[in-house]
């Protein structure tokens, strides 16, 4: 190709150019833009001289600088090359653009691991009635939450931006300690006190740092879902435990035939039964977790929320040094969108995981933690717990008494000591799930019981009907009308 | 043992109770702690007969309610147990408290795969000084932001508490992505972003959901750690691929060799040397993707800081339908503490991610999504970015003036031209971790280059000089330390 008929290339290329399109751009962003697009889609042919930047700039009405800068930027991203006789457009050997079909075709979606992930129902917004695990957002006390970030952000400033401890500000876990060691009985020094962006970090710490791929662990059958979650996500085999009215059931012979690495429980108000795991289980779990090398993943979820008198107190402190990891989480004692959570790790491991943590977890979330220091310092956190233990009460009562009011099948309730939901078991011919789904049209959320069960054959079958988020003087009308899906649930009559 | 002797001992037990002890228990909690003590420590040994409740609480003068209360729940931890005679101190077969050290002694600290995890030197504050990626934190225009969140706060309150959609506020989703599509070019529609952590959470899942373990990803050598970090705890093989001055090297016969199933990239920024991808290699590498079914994983950190003129595009806005998940984080354009950054997925692969991310992800910090989307869309961010942008080259020039004035070895320079940091590049002979290391007792923190590569034979040698968070007066003293420090380090004088 002639000089000549380059520049007639580009005089013609250039004419068609830099109508303000209300982009934004700068005019050498536009001019950036449209020479990319014209090298790529060929209308500027590859070899083609390009014109001086003087008189590039002269066609144009634009400063030589502006033209310098856009071919410097256009030579260092590689569309333009210079050589003795000038600078030229390079050959990209521009490929067909990749259809996402094609590419599609050829990869299968996504990987085999994420397939295998089980695709829940859609978890239902936070309005939704007798949802489980949503606590009364309405009652939180924004304003003083408000007033702890804003003296926060005025008190460190600066100073808080940057990354901070990996572990998390030592605020917050001298604060978070405290209130655990006279609520729960943790026994721990702010050091191994770890905080997470919430229960699922927590777990997923646990089993990354303490378990490999192919080693076991036992959970609770029926369960947290989260907990099999995370150890399937870690490559972590899972021995499904059953449970009693006493909590998670484990033989001795358990231990000799198949020992784990990790035993996950929620001792306190199993999920989602709500027994009690009993002193004399305890005690057996910590002398065998001992004895052969396990740890204990003790979830505290729900405990603040216990309403016979004191709480009972966590596994951790039962004896010095257990083999135990604390995990909770502040989504249901102050509010979900907080993200926040910790893990209480034993000193015995804390030399070596350390510098783990370092690497692991990138600190941030500041002014945040800050806040909720100050938060739990002032009582504010201890009092709001209160007041949420009482509406909970009252909230509990009501869906009590509606569901014996309202519920003509034999059915019994456990767990209603603690948290915010219950289990209603119902006989084995109602159809739970499709109970739960059709719920959903009518503004309510509970979850199907034997959606929790890990094993084949399902060993109870129910609803879990949270009470956290939903009005006690709701409970009545939305017990009504749940009696009667259960009722057509029965006779398949769909209406 | 006899009724009477019951009596006696817990007479004696209780006698020595209850003595307040500036614990903040309520006395029904104090009477709890001390008696579970009791049973676990013998004091009331199995089998001994409780006293009635009215006896007791006479004898204690405190209301039989709290007695009634602490029994019932002393039964329900399994502490107790009723029977036909009475109440009874359950046989727990108490054990011996396992002992940390033996617990130790039989399990090996952490998992195989944590102590996998290369221990890097202790991460230095954000306070040192040539420390690569820290923004400026001291020009943050905090007082903006903090209007921000209280608008977000003030506006939304107790709406945005709950858990919201798991892949982040659409509103936010909207504003980083009109901001890329200007800024980058990216094409993409809201539903595409996912706000996440960080780019470190947005690798995470990038692994997860697209690669299964003993699949491979090429890197780039020398490059991000966290990337290969990313892949080591995904199970994922990592081919290290070289570095030039034109960005990755991967030659046509490497896709034949030894396909990936993810190809990370920093293409607008070579980390750590700073190199351009150069157009013909961003094409190529997009056609043989799509054509090997891999994904490209294009981390555009730092791209918003580039000095010469317009930002180099993203790659993910090159061609239509590009196999690229775009990845980018806040924490430089922001602040670290922040924790937040995004992810662009395809939109093919929209329709089968979309569920497993609601199962992966949580939602909520809704507040500082408000905040952050407010932020962008009212032009704040673009003005901090601009003016981050000249500060940061008056900073890059002081570095490098002082490097040419007191460097007396032979050395070169790269990727000045955007972000935060260069590259010094010293001869071989020149121990770069122990100047590093030295570096830290002169409050500095630069990174051994070397550190970088994941090859066995080091292809670099020098340090990584971060000059963000790093005021211009000051960089003549420090790099004249330095200087001498490299003189020291290779004369042998540990001075």
């Amino acid at each position: 190709m002639t000089a000549q008929r380059d520049d007639a290339t580009w005089t013609d290329f250039l004419a068609g150019s830099l109508r303000p399109r209300g982009t934004g751009l700068s005019l050498q962003g536009q001019l950036l833009r449209h020479l990319r697009t014209g090298i790529l889609d060929g209308r500027l042919p590859a070899g083609s001289r390009l014109p001086g930047s003087r008189q590039f700039a002269a066609t144009m009405g634009v400063s030589r600088n502006t033209v310098t800068a856009v071919y410097e930027l256009l030579g260092a991203e590689g569309y333009i090359e210079a050589d003795r006789s000038g600078t030229r457009v390079a050959d990209l050997r521009r490929p067909a653009p990749p259809s996402a079909a094609a590419h599609v075709a050829r990869s299968p979606s996504l990987s085999a691991r994420a397939m295998r992930i089980p695709r829940r129902a859609a978890v239902a917004g936070d309005g939704f009635a007798l949802r489980p695990g949503v606590p009364a957002l309405d009652r939180f006390p924004v304003a003083a939450w408000k007033r702890c970030l804003d003296e926060a952000i005025a008190r460190r400033g600066h100073e808080a931006l940057g990354h901070g401890d990996p572990c998390g500000e030592l605020e917050l876990r001298a604060a978070v300690l405290r209130h655990l060691a006279m609520a729960r009985g943790v026994r721990a020094t702010p050091d191994q006190v770890v905080i997470t962006k919430g229960a699922q970090e927590a777990l997923a710490l646990c089993v990354r740092l303490l378990a490999d791929v192919g080693d076991t662990a036992w959970i609770e059958n029926p369960g947290y879902r989260g907990a099999q979650d995370a150890m399937a996500a870690g490559g972590v085999d899972v021995v499904a435990c059953a449970v009693d009215d006493a909590g998670i059931v484990i033989a001795d012979d358990d231990w000799a035939l198949r020992p784990p690495k990790l035993v996950y429980t929620t001792p306190s108000h199993q999920y989602p039964l709500g027994s009690v795991l009993s002193a004399s289980r305890r005690l057996a779990l910590l002398r065998n977790a001992a004895a052969h090398g396990a740890w204990i993943v003790e979830d505290d979820y729900d405990s603040e929320f216990r309403r016979s008198g004191e709480s009972i107190g966590a596994m951790q402190g039962l004896v010095p040094d257990a083999p135990v990891l604390y995990v909770g989480s502040f989504s249901k004692t102050m509010f979900p969108a907080l993200r926040m959570g910790f893990l209480i790790v034993p000193s015995s491991l804390l030399p070596a995981m350390r510098p783990v943590l370092g690497e692991l977890l990138r600190g941030g979330r500041r002014f945040e933690q800050l806040a909720l220091a100050d938060f739990i310092r002032d009582g504010r956190f201890g009092r709001h717990v209160a007041a949420m233990r009482r509406l909970y009460r009252e909230r509990r009562d009501a869906l009590r008494d509606a569901l014996g009011k309202h519920l003509r099948l034999p059915h019994t309730i456990t767990g209603g000591d603690s948290g915010m939901h219950l289990a209603l078991h119902l006989p084995a011919q109602v159809p739970d799930r499709r109970v739960a789904f059709l719920a959903r049209e009518h503004g309510m959320a509970p979850e199907a019981l034997s959606a929790f069960v890990s094993s084949a054959t399902p060993t109870c079958n129910g609803l879990v009907l949270g009470y956290g988020n939903t009005e006690a003087s709701r409970m009545d009308d939305l017990v009504a009308t749940l009696a009667r899906l259960i009722d057509r649930s029965l006779t398949g009559d769909r209406r």
